[in-house]
């Protein structure tokens, strides 16, 4: 693809995550995208087949920033599993600050869409698979270090940090508020 | 109200909480709440100035309802403080399984909502409060009873619950299952 033809998928995709995330799919209009982003029409139709292309998409893109971040964390060697799974909510948190604690685009996805769509329930639904089993090995290493009890099962566990972690998310994007966040990782992670 | 001006009134707020909570807020169409109730448009707007009060009253509908189960369980002297608690989470549970595991009204709203509008931000951010506050009220009944450690911040918990329950009344939508609620009930008040 010609760098320029990048340059605008990308410009398309990281406008669409933010407006994604403070509006929501339904509320969410091209055109404000495209007036937002400058770009023709016919350039959003070349890079996406319709509204729910791009925003699988966009979930693809910000899937690929969560995995660093666990990459980052879960693979550090300097720290104890534990205190790996503590930094990489630590690393969102930053990341939501950095948007005015707007929550989770994942949660807001899943919550708006869920009902009303299989593609996107299945989607979303995958995605937080795919963090709990991360963070389920590292949960594991904790166990086998004697930092968990040997009787934790490290699965069901990471399940509820996400989960948990979720509820907290849509807490702090309802009070524009760290504080969620942090009561949270306190108790789980104490 | 004459009694057949009523009976449309709670119509529309029971379509429309049904609606509301598979739907989300900017996918419903008035017309379709009306197709559903088959309503004339005249009546709705007799009733509601407009969608964003229609969904406020659904709202306070829902919390009515919320209310009622507080009432039901944190106030049963036969069961233990926790237990109380736990019997509520239960009946909500419940409640969810007969409207196939959808998850909250107020988490959907909220997620959905919070990034666009004030008024649902600060509505819904009022409605988590009041129900932290009526368990917060119940967890301090169990730390005088010594169900709870001394040094036990019932508010602090009472918001910790709300949350991680919002967050497993996601993974619950997403996933047609009570599993989540289960596992956060027995995490947090095992």
């Amino acid at each position: 693809m010609p760098p320029d033809t990048h340059a605008t998928k990308q410009r398309l995709l990281d406008a669409g995550q933010a407006l994604l995330l403070r509006h929501g799919y339904h509320d969410l209009g091209i055109q404000a995208l495209l007036e937002a982003t400058e770009t023709p029409k016919g350039s959003f139709y070349h890079h996406f087949r319709d509204k729910e292309d791009f925003a699988l998409q966009v979930i693809d893109q910000y899937m690929g920033a969560v995995h660093q971040a666990l990459d980052a964390c879960l693979e550090d060697p300097s720290l104890p599993p534990l205190q790996r799974v503590r930094r990489f909510f630590e690393l969102v948190t930053k990341s939501y600050q950095g948007e005015g604690y707007l929550g989770c685009l994942l949660g807001g996805l899943g919550q708006e869409l869920a009902g009303v769509s299989e593609v996107f329930r299945k989607k979303i639904e995958s995605c937080f698979q795919a963090i709990a089993r991360r963070i389920a090995v590292c949960l594991e290493a904790a166990r086998r270090a004697g930092d968990l009890p040997a009787s934790a099962e490290p699965a069901r566990m990471a399940n509820l940090l996400v989960d948990c972690w979720e509820g907290a998310a849509l807490r702090s994007r309802l009070r524009g508020s760290p504080a969620p966040l942090h009561a949270m990782l306190d108790f789980m992670l104490r």
